[in-house]
């Protein structure tokens, strides 16, 4: 066997203990019985042992030192480069930094969720300072001389800068706080009111997912807490959740996930098992569950189909036409918290979140005055004030796990969305059409063929440049928001 | 650390990549979507060769080259037994051997299934005869000399020899034989007829899972074609299946796992991912399934209470009162398939697979001898003939699979369910009046805290020595079965 094939073979046995890893996960948030956590937690570490043992392998750092990637076609240098980069990645950090961040983080988590339900910022602030100071050394491990913040984007993104989404979201920023304001002081669509019962719920999810392609001969769907997409290949499971007064939240909580499944099952059999047989990035993979979300599942035409499925399952729910009931769908509403923000303002929590972590990473930001400055800039950007920590700089997980540059993939997947629902309006032009009628399809095919089935094989930016045609811009978004909010709410 | 600190601690983290693959079995066999199994079977195998190169590492056998075992205490001793007994089977087997029955037994189930559902006993035998040659090749690995099928038995049933397990059955066959055709000459209690919903039966089972101790917050019921338990220790799951025809297959099913599963779950927790964190054999396994189904479950006193819960569930289903129902609950039937049969002629059937798997190993008997071989001695025990291949020698899956040496482990489970019931019966003399109210607790306490804690402490027959006082007998099994029997039958 060639140095490549060793390789390959070496790492498709990783891959395979990797989709173990994550099942392990699924099992743990979807079904495992309560008591087995201690057990599941040796476990799992278990698995991370073997796992980062296999990843830093000096056989890995030989092959790669052997194998001229000249001799490769683009699939051979796409794997190569996946592989190099954990190698290197992993090879770079310290171990005994990243037991130490491992260790801090998972006591952080229950240190901030604490201080979140006692409304108490003090309590969280020294080990945050920790968080912080550890992964600034890791990210100046990883940036070696570069810059610190851009390290670990790059972790979630490959090849973005902070500078790049800087200049794509402060350009966004005014026009989507203008766009928010004007929504808000124009006459609101309907509330949805009553109780919709979870099974339910449920039958419709299925019928919803199904609508969108999901494949359930290789994949399950399950009720938790936090829904989320577990898996890659042929074992692509995706959870939901029903709360008796929103279906809204499960249906569309279902439609998202399903978009990450989309990606995982969609991506080319011969990818299976290999470093590319993944979605290539947190951003792409979040363009994928965001058009199906947004673009496709809440625009006029689908949520019209959806409007006849929920009559046929509930009875009259007290909307009047499926004109109304898609302005109760696309309703904005005044909040504090981002996992609750609709289209127009779950950009502008990000931008927030990324101008402060940004700081907070380069050094320009104590974690003193995070709570400050977090308070500013909400009363700039929402107008009114922030009324509790857990309604502002306490309210998301990820700071405490030490998660810095995964929250601006939040964005650049919408902006993907919104470039790759231009492109797709483009290629298919009677696609409403065929969305009244439930049938996703067509927009689902599209994006298989010119997006997801290429997996990791080429990096974010050019990925979504293969599927458009252009460079990603958040252009296409903001122009989307505009006419489609502007339409409801008769700008 | 010392050596055996180090021993200690890499055993640790096989263990639990050990549960971990476990679970990826229960997975498969309970939930998995169906697509999904050719990635499971390429996880599956990257599993094993993770546990297969930590099991066969050479620091494994320098570690315990080092550690004197007259330095340990009972306990350390325990764990040494163990961890050696496996890396010397390990290393005693040619790695191309391994690979090579792996591959055969992998591809002879689907042929013996096949075979099977053909009634084509020819078709299966150039396989059996494959997996035969090469079982008897690994037996004599293993046995450096001494007798092929006794170093089969060893896996399953450490230190118990052929020897020893053909003078216990040839002691009890011919009272089993004369029980059985005493029986089935007299008159039999009424059957079960009716429908019985699934849904109830589900809701009933897990009630009856609850009154054996089943401890849910470390475990889960799920449905599937055939019943097993699966995990150790904070994770141990059962399963069940429904028929609706059939509804003790359902409730028996649970009760057997249960046992399984309450052994698994009250090992001491000090013993927790370590070799002796398990049930010691698959016997003394045995022991505690079947004894909590027949001589707890199928006894008159609980039946008695599984009367009336049956009644609250499913209404009158047309049996007359208590006493009717235990007689129909325990009624003997004719019958072929040894997973269908009664307590009476179970052992039977075991008894009839010992002795020609035995043959098989020693060389006494060619796989062309087989089937006449199974059917004169299928006619001499149960008094007609066999009619068809899958009602005869192909009715089990074990000998395609290459598990020679495990069938006389169900028989020893119910002689040492017989030796264990004796002994508790002495113990707690008025446990039938509690097993009357459903409550089993007396009962599985006395278990737990005479056998399930210890898990491997100790060998098969000291583990039941120490909860009975003497050494495994087949009499007291004998003496319950033509007691309960003759009761029934008024022999």
């Amino acid at each position: 066997m060639s140095a490549y094939e060793q390789l390959m073979a070496f790492s498709h046995t990783t891959e395979a203990l990797g989709q173990v890893a994550g099942r392990l996960g699924w099992d743990q948030e979807a079904i495992m019985p309560e008591g087995a956590a201690p057990q599941r937690a040796e476990e799992m570490a278990a698995m991370e042992s073997v796992l980062h043992a296999r990843r830093t392998d000096p056989k890995v750092g030989n092959w790669l030192a052997e194998i001229d990637p000249a001799q490769l076609d683009e699939v051979g240098r796409a794997q190569l480069r996946h592989i190099e980069k954990s190698f290197e990645r992993t090879s770079k950090v310290p171990a005994d930094l990243a037991a130490e961040i491992a260790k801090v983080t998972s006591r952080a988590q229950g240190i901030w969720a604490q201080a979140r339900s006692d409304e108490d910022v003090a309590a969280f602030l020294p080990t945050l300072k920790e968080v912080v100071s550890l992964k600034r050394q890791e990210g100046q491990a990883l940036a070696a001389g570069g810059d610190v913040y851009d390290a670990m984007i790059d972790d979630y993104e490959p090849e973005m800068t902070a500078a790049e989404i800087a200049a794509m979201f402060d350009a966004m920023r005014p026009r989507l706080v203008a766009l928010r304001a004007a929504v808000l002081a124009a006459e609101a669509p309907a509330k949805l009111s009553g109780t919709f019962a979870s099974d339910k719920q449920m039958a419709l999810t299925a019928k919803l997912a199904k609508s969108f392609g999901y494949d359930f001969d290789h994949g399950r769907i399950d009720c938790v807490t936090h829904p989320f997409c577990s898996g890659s290949g042929l074992d692509v499971r995706i959870t939901t959740r029903t709360s008796e007064s929103d279906p809204f939240n499960c249906f569309y909580s279902t439609i998202h996930e399903v978009g990450h499944a989309a990606y995982e099952q969609g991506i080319h059999r011969d990818y299976l098992l290999t470093p590319i047989g993944h979605g290539v990035s947190m951003g792409v993979h979040e363009s994928q569950s965001r058009i199906y979300e947004n673009q496709l599942g809440r625009g006029r035409a689908y949520t019209g189909w959806l409007y006849e499925q929920m009559k046929a399952e509930f009875g009259d729910f007290g909307i009047a036409d499926a004109e109304a009931f898609y302005g109760t769908v696309n309703r904005v509403n005044d909040g504090y918290i981002r996992t609750e923000a609709d289209e127009v303002q779950y950009n502008l929590h990000i931008m927030l979140r990324f101008d402060l972590e940004r700081a907070l990473m380069q050094g320009d930001l104590a974690v003193d005055d995070l709570e400050a400055a977090w308070n500013d800039r909400f009363a700039a950007d929402f107008g009114y004030a922030v009324d509790k920590p857990s309604n502002g700089v306490l309210q998301d997980v990820h700071w405490s796990v030490g998660l810095f540059g995964y929250f601006p993939t939040y964005s650049l997947g919408n902006v993907y969305a919104g470039c790759l629902n231009e492109a797709l309006r483009r290629a298919v032009p009677d696609l409403d059409a065929q969305l009244a009628q439930g049938d996703t399809s067509a927009a689902t095919g599209w994006l298989r063929e010119n997006l997801q089935q290429h997996g990791g094989l080429r990096e974010p930016a050019a990925t979504i440049a293969h599927a458009t045609g252009a460079a990603p811009s958040g252009e296409p978004l903001l122009a989307y928001l505009e006419e489609k909010f502007g339409d409801i709410y008769k700008l």
